[in-house]
């Protein structure tokens, strides 16, 4: 923390207060998130981080990069908040005029930092390149602040404390802002006392259950821990997340963790896990830990339910590759599907369902086949298969399968549930295979 | 338009004020948007919206579904707007609010609307469900206001004129929000003048230049065009939107459009298309054109260049299918590249990019031939090819080729990039094949 000559400024937060009681608004700035250039992913990620730490975001504020109106939010949001964030107009260009709208409010100076000059010089140095001068502009903070240094970009983010509140001002590049707030932000703002150090909830992802039945089916135990206990409930196609939460802190971490335990139980497989982890993630868990690998065969999802798996790492181990075939032919020809059968039943049909799953694992030599065989869109068989007809077709060790689904509901919906049914019975059908083999214990793949 | 009492409401915005000096505001509700459950699709769209008709949206709020924070918000937003959005809060759930926040701030009564009513009965009727009574809640519309009908779900937009302004009520649902704003609410902003009717920029997409060497290419036309033209830029990988308007309106559209086609003789191939048609749109409509097909096969994208044509309708017509093969066995087994071939150069290699661009259009009896091979994540091998190295390669009727990209930036980024490249190149090799054959003329592709 830099000195500090303004009176009353520095003062830290009445850390007696629960977390839950703070106001916290987020600013994020740039005309191009108003022209919808650019989504506002800062609001949705930032929003997340927040509530896990036992914050719901009050407020979000997107403005143009004008000064005066940047100086109008600021001012407004910063009179009745705990903590501001701003995101964006920190960069080198002359557009960029976040700092000195917020030094205007603050009542700071900015001043030059050589140690920030340094590290942004450095940077340009390894890769190579050389620095203009608007990049230097990158190198002032507050008189009266702090520097967050960024390992992934030339403006690093500036914290302030003034009159028992905290500004933060992050740069913009998701890339740049994620890991400065989860390394930076987050623990300087716990050590503070404005968010949690740790989880504020316990969450079970669920899938295959309505929101409704999974109420009907659990609150006996909610009932039990009595009024303590927060529930809410998000649910998404074919999964339901619940949260378990104790917004005045009269129910410990462990105690909701023994809540939990008990719906576990009760959910048995339709528990898919505690936490954040997507169903791609746990199947992929689950084939590692089994050492058996997995194909698929796709065609109204288009590359969709291969693409959910580019975000495990070491997808390679266990993956062994997909074939997207929106045609008859290209079924016939790569995955050898036979044609009278193409003919006899159509390729969307249990049958074609089958062929695909069985057909994809024995030319990729995987274990596990996943077929998904649809009219997700406006075309389909009126009579037999409306749009939104959709077969999921499953190959095992054990044998193979098939499940028609039935939705309507916009394109993209459709795609999405069938995905996550698909994934869903994969999950199911490697929870029994484990079961069977006894090992790994299936409690283990919940530790997380 | 209801009967009208209420002195000086319904009186119509001032129409001899230019759109770009109309202030409007989009106030975004809900909970969940503040949690990060769900992202702000509403702002990003509708941003894009009124910005191609010509205004550029003021401020974006995301509040709470607090009743008293709606109202807050509201009053203030609607005291400076000519025109105010809101969006989400119309639904049948107790936790919707916004109907009564609104009637608060506009100082309107609430009425119960029997043909709304008699809507949303027909709806339930339509899907075979029963209608529960909280559904009538969404059958209230404002005393002196105008019902906006959903054709996709229960809760209808309202509409209201009153001190001059505007006020637009929409559903959260984005396949409800987005049919309803362009169908109703853009003509209805157009009739009083509050945004153009037509498009407010004419946008060139180009591919495969710099921002700053396009600027530079370009620079001597906008010159000649005078101080009426307004240029912005809008840079993403691989790819440079140009946007020509004229704020004062001093240039016509005819007359912009004629400075865009002297800037499409001079980019000639590097311009993708007038508009806001996606690579894989103009690739789609060239291949059809030309009566062609196309297969990809793809390693480190997962998937991802597959699924672009998703979205494309009719894509059965062109794209014969896809292969994603994370392991060398994989790529041996269904698309025969030979194992000596892997193992003298690799599966990161021009050679084996050519093979795969081949192979997967010989497998699937495709004209065209699109492969992506490469190390997007932090593996690679650091001395020959480090993360960020990708090739593409390319088969067509004319033979087979590859090319070597070499991007250092987040995964996501690079093999965004990769994709965006190889959908370009497959472009230019189009444009080359209707050219030699003389149809369809290259021009007329670029009529949208």
């Amino acid at each position: 923390m830099a000195d500090n000559d303004i009176s009353q400024t520095n003062s830290l937060p009445d850390q007696h207060l629960p977390v839950s009681s703070r106001h916290f608004e987020l600013l994020t700035l740039g005309d191009e998130l108003l022209l919808g250039l650019t989504a506002n992913t800062h609001l949705t990620w930032i929003g997340q981080q927040l509530g896990r730490h036992g914050v719901e975001l009050a407020r979000n504020v997107t403005a143009t990069d004008d000064a005066a109106a940047i100086v109008a939010e600021l001012r407004e949001s910063w009179a009745r908040s705990d903590v501001v964030i701003t995101t964006g107009g920190l960069g080198p260009t002359c557009d960029d005029r976040t700092r000195e709208a917020v030094a205007e409010v603050l009542g700071q100076k900015l001043v030059f930092d050589p140690e920030i000059e340094r590290a942004i010089a450095e940077r340009f140095v390894n890769f190579g390149r050389k620095m203009t001068p608007n990049n230097l502009k990158q190198a002032y903070r507050f008189e009266h602040g702090d520097v967050l240094p960024n390992e992934n970009g030339t403006a690093p983010g500036l914290w302030v404390e003034q009159d028992g509140k905290v500004l933060v001002m992050l740069p913009g590049p998701p890339n740049e802002l994620q890991p400065l707030f989860t390394e930076q932000v987050l623990p300087r703002l716990a050590r503070l006392g404005l968010v949690l150090e740790g989880e504020a909830y316990v969450q079970m992802r669920t899938a295959g259950v309505g929101e409704s039945a999974l109420e009907t089916k659990l609150q006996p135990i909610f009932d039990r821990a009595g009024d303590a206990l927060s529930v809410a409930y998000c649910a998404h196609p074919w999964q339901v997340d619940v949260r378990l939460s104790s917004p005045d802190g009269r129910l410990s971490m462990p105690e909701l963790q023994a809540v939990a335990a008990e719906c576990a139980a009760l959910l048995d497989e339709d528990l898919v896990c505690y936490g954040h982890d997507s169903l791609a993630k746990v199947d992929a868990d689950l084939l590692r830990a089994q050492d058996r690998t997995l194909a698929v065969a796709e065609s109204c999802t288009g590359g969709r339910l291969a693409n959910v798996f580019s975000d495990v790492s070491g997808v390679s181990k266990f993956f062994r590759g997909a074939i997207v075939c929106y045609c008859n032919d290209a079924k016939m020809q790569i995955l050898g599907v036979p044609e009278s059968l193409l003919e006899q039943h159509g390729a969307v049909s249990d049958e074609c369902a089958v062929a695909l799953a069985t057909s994809v694992a024995e030319t990729l030599e995987a274990d596990y086949g996943l077929a998904i065989t649809g009219y997700a869109g406006s075309c389909g068989d009126v009579k037999k298969n409306p749009a939104g007809t959709i077969f999921v077709g499953l190959h095992s060790p054990q044998g193979v399968w098939s499940k028609k689904l039935n939705y309507t509901a916009a394109r993209p919906m459709v795609n999405e549930r069938a995905i996550t049914v698909a994934l869903d019975w994969l999950r199911r059908e490697l929870l029994r295979a484990a079961s069977r083999a006894s090992v790994p214990p299936r409690r283990a793949n919940l530790a997380g």
